[in-house]
């Protein structure tokens, strides 16, 4: 566990330019945008395109925000790549820059591979990034990656290198997973992180570490609030107006919708770029979504 | 099409050294032990733990063989990547060295897709390229990218860069996919191979240009010669000889089990290696392997 690293954080969303480059002076500013609304930076997750950037590309941003004086300790960087060799030039990148914590996939590629195969694979990237400051955060998103961060997996890398292995980010979508990891992972300092918002107070009450969002681009604010005050009476209520949010953006490709909010509340159309294979919203799909977003009293302040 | 790429070509298995750095030594030795038995190099394949290698390996290893006076033209690299700049880059390298073709995966970390998102990936890719020489190879294999090269993609990749898509590499293990492959595309000029030797014979008579196959590393004389006399009156007994080696191979995870083959015939244990998320077989597999081959009367002379 990190001390930094808890409460709610967003897989950064990559912003582009017209020749499908990472814009940089839109990045800082919408990862300071985020900072200010107590919400940490999982930069290079799904949600950010990170495995649509290559490696050079990856370590450029991550020295951009450095150097743009954001603070390397609210960052989780996801470096968890195909070839170990990417994934150990990453993470060791990430953790010369000061990150407090990486995200990491398994290798996703190849599919069903073992355990075995996958402790060893961790073990590598540990050994030799070989710096007693590496925290990893498992990232278990079977419905991606295809290939899962199994209970078992997590009791082995635990055992064997217990300082490193600092927590979890589930997002598997099954809560019953999320809560087997609360009971057993949790006491031990490894902290668990929900994919969602949508499981953030149900995380928080087992004992979690908070949640690690898409959606945390464009409503910051509130399921930061929620993280802080999920003790309160009015916690479920808080909940609920969290998800009506979510459900808005769930209906569509969440990256380009995403995107198209920030495009839209922030009147910079330059936001809307995807990287191929991904493609933007219709003119259609942006209708709907500010629509749909419109009863739920949807607003990103400060854009 | 390209004439210097048909018949057989294997993914070739890629030799990892003590520290699980790619041996460039023993793999121009066997990429040259495949040529002389006729086989080509669709070298960075699914087999060749092509996305377990980072791209600045693959490069330094594509150099190596070309370096080594190993044939560009009967060269077919897999160059597909996760990011849009990676497969540019190493693209653009194989491209600038002379290789005949690539073979490209398309982006495979996000699932579900559309063929607008595919369709502008291989558009960028051809387009940032740039080159009247590039040849593209579509490599579809959903058992492990889980993103399709479906034929409508096909038909407007083929409408868009008539000169430049060049064939596919059906690894559906989808018999009537291949079919309608060879049935819409092949007399076009676009040449089908198939995924498997397994299908070599069905392939070759439906007009396709061959396969590309894993076995292909260790059976290549065989392999090749059925595809140079698959209208011989002795063709089907040459297929069946065909499927009994390659019946054994995948009773086993097959790259582990092509590495374990070469390391016992070639008597060089070295070859054995495997990088993480892959692992080795155990003794007893290997036991296994070697006793079942037995029978089928293999061996890889030369080696």
């Amino acid at each position: 566990m990190s001390t930094t690293l808890r409460g709610v954080l967003s897989p950064v969303v990559t912003p582009f330019d017209t020749d499908l480059q990472p814009d940089v002076a839109r990045f800082v500013r919408h990862c300071r945008w985020l900072l200010e609304r107590d919400v940490g930076l999982a930069v290079f997750g799904t949600n950010s395109e990170g495995n649509s950037l290559a490696v050079r590309e990856k370590i450029a941003l991550l020295e951009a925000l450095v150097a743009a004086g954001l603070p390397p300790a609210r960052m989780m960087p996801g470096t968890g790549c195909c070839a170990l060799t990417d994934t150990v030039d990453l993470t060791r990148r990430a953790v010369a820059l000061g990150c407090a914590g990486v995200l990491m996939l398994p290798p996703f590629y190849y599919k069903g591979v073992s355990d075995d195969g996958l402790f060893a694979s961790y073990s590598e990237v540990i050994q030799r990034v070989g710096d007693a400051r590496l925290r990893i955060y498992l990232y278990h998103i079977p419905p991606v990656s295809q290939v899962s961060i199994t209970l078992p997996l997590i009791e082995r890398l635990l055992a064997a290198y217990p300082g490193t292995i600092a927590g979890v980010k589930d997002s598997s979508g099954d809560m019953a997973n999320t809560r087997a990891m609360l009971e057993r992972f949790q006491p031990r300092g490894f902290d668990v992180f929900a994919g969602s918002e949508n499981y953030l107070l149900a995380t928080l009450r087992g004992g979690g570490a908070g949640c690690i969002s898409a959606t945390a681009n464009v409503n910051p604010a509130a399921i930061a609030e929620l993280a802080r005050t999920w003790q309160a009476s009015d916690a479920d209520a808080k909940q609920a107006a969290l998800d009506a949010v979510r459900a808005v953006f769930q209906k569509l490709p969440m990256i380009p919708a995403l995107k198209a909010a920030i495009a839209h509340y922030g009147r910079d159309d330059g936001w809307a770029t995807v990287r191929p294979p991904l493609v933007p919203l219709t003119a259609e799909q942006r209708a709907g979504l500010f629509a749909a977003l419109q009863p739920t009293g949807f607003a990103m302040p400060g854009l």
